[in-house]
């Protein structure tokens, strides 16, 4: 799912000194992790840290390894695959600074804090762009001198919207689009466009309140706990793979603007702990979830 | 909401030592708190303890307060409703244990921790009797000497079923029906019988995952929390209002079994918690939600 | 605990339509709330709001009232003073935006929440400066347009280092100065000079792991949950008046440096609602402890 | 660390159809995980779960791995020391019902909860009997028909106290002792008798509230949050490696009554989350800390 597939082709990526992430997902049988580790120790490569999972249920096989030492990277993939004798997805990448392209759209606490994050090196991504369907937050980023690109929906058709930050995004060619309060909803055309590099945040408890107005909706139903959800963006709108979930109390007393801004601080952080997971290639899809080590 | 007709007539709530608690709901005007206060001064009684919230939505006042004092129950009421000049619900309870009778089915987390916590007299009520449609969890309530009344659901209509239930419910006449996992629906008839009356543990963070088993339902979402939520019966399914509600930490290595077992901690702890709130009478209803001091 | 006696003379103060908190602090005796909206109602003033507390063990009664209406202020202090008849504790303050200092030093995590909210009005105050013993946050104060004071510790001795700090928060007189990961401590004398108005954040659980790195201190002691404290500063190191605290999970795999990390997201949240709370003049002070509405 | 010396000799654990769990702790080196797992290889043995870790401060590697098939103990023991070249602590034990002793004093809701998770098999242990220094919650253990040893402290010295305790337990050879709000400190004498196998639950947020009434001394300093800590015992007083910690938010309307009721609830659940842990071979100890898979 973390493949940048421009990258493998990349001189910088065959820096030999760098540490690797590989990601490992196949059918489970007996010994992939003999067959994996004997495999890396014949390359001579250390493994700093290493997680399994099977999931029985599917009979699925998760492994995530990081290795240290000098790599010959096509080679190791090749008698990675070999040895494993089935079909499998694996992927394996430098350890290396990503870049993202962050959208928002006139809040700005999700917006504010991966700025601020970005400021103090907390963020360990580049940040290419903002863009917004708002000229709004365009103060807020010119402040950290990062490009922001106001994107107006206003006068042209959904498509033609689209097609511009498609365009956008296709030459800043980030590793992941933040989806940072931004309150349009992709088209399935955009989403395939950026297949399992788009995060949202949803402000509420995913699944309740889908939709429009989630506070109005947490308000109207009296519950006495709000949320948010973080999740990769699939066709359908906020069904996609939850990377991660928080909570907080509230009671009678909140209004639903009371609600939505308390729910910003979760919001903020649940955001800002997917983000980190995806940027430290810790997360697989699988079936409409996720697998998170 | 809590008022128990029976006892208004019954002479023990008439003791006029007992602490009584005062719930009143009606429309916010200019001096209620002064009228209200000015009424129990006049009284020679003393407030313990007061809350007060205003719901601006929709321009209505809730008060509780704990009042001691020799208390004349009839003129104390007339005298608030006239002093108060508009259509009032007034409520006021002596300070004293309540009963309730206890459903389930089959399993004994809730029902257990009921038990327990009445062992050490932690929860302040009488359990009337423990109603199940299986036989399963006799031997458990047979050991602390409460009736179980097994209400077998094979071999008889749904009606004929709630029929025997209802009627002895009528003859026992708790304050309160707890269903702690009981596992059949109860009709809307049946509701109608205990207004107010049954509080319900249903073992999701509602609204999410209404319906028959939520943990299957959120294994297959692929969630990171789960959660419980007790909360009043009325007609719609797990669309009562809301009293508490708790969440905990998942991750995918949780089978949705897995998540059943972490969710009983979290079921059985909120569900005590609200049946406090209701013994205690801090609970108010109010457009199906919840108004809590 | 919120007067600002200056504000008390000053002409803006007066506006008679400002909405007002009342906050009241005596001893418990009957009819408190009575005299009170008695004398609110006899100035024609209508209740918005009202919370109140009585401290059984101290016997101290605690009344918040948020009140609207046309204002004789100090006629309406006078009457009450003199209905309640003890030794009371009275602040009236009409709600407008307070001011406050920002102190930091090199992390900017709390600082930069702070500075978010205050770009998008989220944060009810004015940030007058922020004072910090380095110069590593100038860049981003800058981008903010908000006057940083670099008052450097080196080559001065503690107390002239506080001297310069303590004269210019006297001329530039917030309500509240902020402690956002400034770390240094400060001496009796400084605090001295801004009783019940300095607010810290501490970077654990107090009264877990006081005085330095107290994430290492955890990390040694293996501990599974880390939080986070904040507290109005007195003259014993993090030992103040608590306002608010929140914990998060964590494992062994963190570090202590991923601990602190994972920490930052706490402290901000944390001191950004303690913040709130005494912007709303909504904390009491009380033996050391708060009472917070 | 849960190794039951006894059972390795025992003719069950030899039933080669038994899953088994592996623990091993080592010092770091190249190509661990690739000799341990081509050795479970080698014995034909699958693995069903597998956990690594390493402590880099330590330079020490922690491996959990659940592994099924049929299985020489003797001969893949001395396989896997062969092959780690290094001194190694390796455990390897069946999956199967763990036995203990429940200690408790007066309170029932750790004791009780135990009882019912017991009585529904949630408890995957044999609880061997229940020893108390009171007679209080006997009638409540004698409805479960397990043993209740009254050991009265009073009228007999310390040691001869624990010397009683301690022969019952030596004969009873339980795998844990549970002290379920056991409310008297044991001596250096007992706990040496059994080194990594009392499992204790503390009323506060280690290591905050060391000692006598934490709820007590929560109170009188003001927090916001209480909590609960399960840890193994050791020598010094509440001081031994942390299993499990959690907490909740309290406010100022708290007594320390208060307080202690709504802590019973984290008390049971960190209890029986930490006691899981143990029961299942999860827990590793390493500096008088713990790492859990």
């Amino acid at each position: 799912m973390t493949t940048k597939q421009k990258n493998i082709e990349s001189p910088k990526e065959y820096n030999p000194m760098k540490k690797h992430t590989l990601l490992i997902k196949c059918q489970d049988t007996k010994g992939l992790v003999f067959k994996v580790s004997s495999t890396l120790l014949l390359h001579n490569l250390n493994i700093e840290q290493n997680n399994e999972f099977v999931d029985k249920t599917n009979n699925t096989f998760f492994m995530r390894t990081e290795i240290s030492g000098v790599l010959d990277k096509e080679k190791l993939l090749k008698e990675i695959h070999a040895t494993l004798q089935c079909e499998t997805n694996i992927t394996l990448c430098a350890q290396e600074k990503k870049s993202i392209v962050i959208f928002a759209t006139k809040e700005n606490h999700c917006l504010g804090d991966l700025l601020i994050r970005h400021n103090s090196g907390d963020l360990d991504a580049n940040i290419l762009a903002v863009i917004s369907n708002h000229a709004n937050l365009k103060d807020l980023v010119d402040k950290f001198s990062i490009p922001y690109h106001y994107i107006e929906s206003e006068g042209v058709t959904r498509n033609e919207h689209e097609d511009k930050i498609i365009s956008l995004c296709k030459e800043l060619n980030p590793d992941f689009l933040v989806l940072a309060k931004y309150m349009r909803i992709l088209s399935p055309h955009f989403v395939k466009m950026f297949p399992h590099k788009i995060i949202n945040i949803h402000h509420s408890f995913l699944p309740a309140f889908i939709g429009a107005n989630p506070y109005k909706q947490a308000y109207d139903r009296g519950v006495k706990i709000i949320g948010a959800t973080a999740h990769f963006v699939n066709d359908n709108l906020d069904e996609g793979p939850i990377i991660s979930q928080d909570t907080i109390q509230i009671d009678h007393t909140y209004t639903w603007q009371d609600m939505q801004k308390a729910g910003r601080d979760v919001e903020k952080s649940v955001l800002a702990r997917a983000l980190k997971l995806a940027l430290e290639d810790r997360i697989f899809l699988h079936n409409n979830k996720t697998v998170i080590f």
